[in-house]
């Protein structure tokens, strides 16, 4: 039988935090959309999400306000952490620990000490792990990637992500105590609304070597942490990156640029499009003795096809994983990846100087803490606000 | 009488540098496409060159291998200087000092002291000195400036121009033993092909405060300048910018946005397109208590009309202004903006660091005179080779 597969016909989840994403995940389970998926469980510290919960869901579902007792409940089979981003990892490793298979939000942690610890138990306790990057059910990244790793846009040269749709308004950040603090999500647009998509750069593009990054501080918001970050990366081979992204921009853009040596790919309004060329440029650049000329060039519109199916998908694919031993299509392993981007850039404005990759960790967590520790923000005593989340990610 | 109107009814021209773009800029005076300018003499050192223009174009334009004699020949009004780049400066200022007006070819110089001299003797003689910013005609830029101007955009909040259309193969740098050295051009994609975009960047959004820059040398070619850059600058009220373009790119992609309070405007495909915002971003931020949300924004096709008369239009707008004294489109003096950022973004490489605006131009300066006294880079020994420049600025 293979790894973490075991005779059962459905999965049992417990969702760890009731919050905006918790309730969205914990309707599209009831709801039945995910097949061999039953919620039978959920558990906040907060009695009155609890309450809320009971409410909402009816009292099928068990309701825990301590998180070990969940896990030794005996009635679920993985657990789906939607908690706040510093105790992913701690709440995984518990899980791990009591046989438990893991779906676990993004980001996968808010430092990489802390994510190693949590991939080492994984592979030890030998679960199925699986991380929340429901960016990658979508086919149009997919195709990019196929087109990639088949080799049709040659080598690469340059990525270019402008992702300023991600425009977040004061009272968002106003309505949860621990949003957008060092202390309460170790970051801001880096680790709440970007990991997906540093995620999937890597996951195209390969991981850069080094980062040279400009974050902007409380920029156009009343936060400590980043909410603009303009990012330069180089890769091994020497091809370059920019990657910008904000919650100030409105309306922002999402465009996605990659060239290689075979053309250039763009993914924008959910389409890619490639300008292909008949022949690789470094031939042409070689071979042509007119001085001014270009490749021949083709305008595909790459067809792409399949449903985006997004957190469903995700979870899905996860239980598919525990029942049918079919493969991840995002690894919690993998999620270290985008973190170890994030870590990069924020260090390397704290440092003002280039980060190399893999970088000093400890010295990144030393400056978190360090922020922690002298943070003078005081957050207005608002009462924590649950919005939909619907439409967002 | 207006500065620099004299009772004429003609501009007698003469032009500088007979290669690529000097035989562009004679064809069209030639040819008459430029009211009420007359192409009377050409100088050049080669007398090859030479020679083939006296076959091209009769006899009834006086030729001279050494300028010092056009220039005091009687039988021109302006020059127009098309020669190295490091001539520019030292080529307008003797015009300037025979009581000669001047038209230069971008880029205003090579560095930005000798750049100061050569507008100090402009402004000391009073004559009309323009430069080829050809692009300053194109309806597209000029609508969008328009739109800042008036407010309409509202505050800058970024910029970002990728500019990688400029690709050229091996054959063209080999054509010319000056080309792409340090000591011939003084740089490579900065200097040669994006001084029109550096300086519509600077006339469109402003100039920037701060640059980190990251140039890479003969990285597509075997030359030893910059083929390849990032830069990333900062301007006075905090806005951010990205400008990205090479040689190396095929195809390229020319794409500048820039987002405002008021939206966000994007040139691509020589159309012009504005997001507008129906209230402004900041004041939607302080007021929208919904926790997600936008503000309404409109997409609005902006009409642009209007030639694009580039080389053309930029020469006869230098004519009108020394005939009927009409005003500059570009004035030659707004040549060392653009300049300035060239210099600072290869600065900011050479240091590894930030380079301010104002920065240390006397360090610029000696650290080009370093590239140039170390140099090893030895070009193929070809002979010179005039390619036509149709379709190219």
């Amino acid at each position: 039988m293979l790894k973490g597969v075991i005779a059962m016909d459905k999965v049992r989840i417990g969702i760890v935090g009731i919050g905006n994403m918790g309730r969205a995940h914990a309707r599209y389970l009831l709801d039945k959309k995910v097949a061999n998926a039953e919620l039978t469980a959920i558990c906040d510290s907060d009695p009155e999400k609890l309450h809320w919960a009971t409410q909402a869901f009816g009292d099928t579902i068990r309701c825990y306000q301590k998180y070990d007792e969940m896990i030794s409940s005996g009635v679920i089979d993985g657990v789906l952490i939607v908690a706040p981003h510093y105790d992913h990892s701690p709440l995984a490793i518990k899980a791990f620990k009591k046989g438990l298979h893991v779906l676990t939000e993004k980001p996968a942690g808010v430092y990489t000490k802390q994510v190693r610890e949590m991939n080492d138990a994984a592979e030890k306790c030998g679960k199925i792990f699986g991380i929340m990057y429901n960016q990658r059910t979508n086919p149009v990244y997919q195709k990019l990637r196929d087109l990639i790793k088949s080799g049709e846009l040659g080598d690469l040269k340059r990525t270019n992500w402008i992702l300023t749709n991600w425009y977040r308004p004061q009272s968002y950040y106003d309505s949860g105590g621990w949003r957008a603090t060092w202390e309460g999500e170790g970051g801001g647009v880096l680790i709440n609304q970007v990991p997906h998509q540093l995620d999937l750069w890597q996951w195209i593009c390969g991981m850069p070597v080094k980062v040279r990054s400009f974050c902007q501080f409380g920029k156009y918001h009343n936060i400590e942490v980043e909410d603009d970050v303009t990012a330069y990366v180089e890769y091994e081979n020497g091809a370059t990156g920019v990657f910008v992204t904000s919650t100030g921009d409105a309306p922002g853009t999402n465009r996605l640029e990659v060239t290689g040596t075979m053309g250039k790919a763009v993914i924008e309004n959910d389409t890619l499009t490639f300008w292909r060329n008949r022949m690789s440029e470094r031939v042409f650049n070689e071979d042509f003795k007119g001085g001014f000329g270009f490749p021949e060039c083709w305008k595909c519109e790459i067809p792409v096809s399949g449903d985006n199916r997004q957190h469903e998908g995700i979870t899905e694919n996860w239980v598919n994983a525990i029942l049918k031993g079919s493969s991840l299509l995002a690894p919690g392993t993998e999620g270290i990846n985008g973190l170890i981007i994030s870590n990069a850039i924020h260090l390397s404005t704290w440092i003002d100087d280039w980060v190399h990759i893999p970088f000093d960790e400890e010295l990144f967590l030393e400056k978190l803490m360090e922020k922690i520790k002298t943070s003078t923000f005081k957050k207005l005593k608002n009462k924590a606000v649950t919005f939909s989340v619907d439409g967002t990610h």
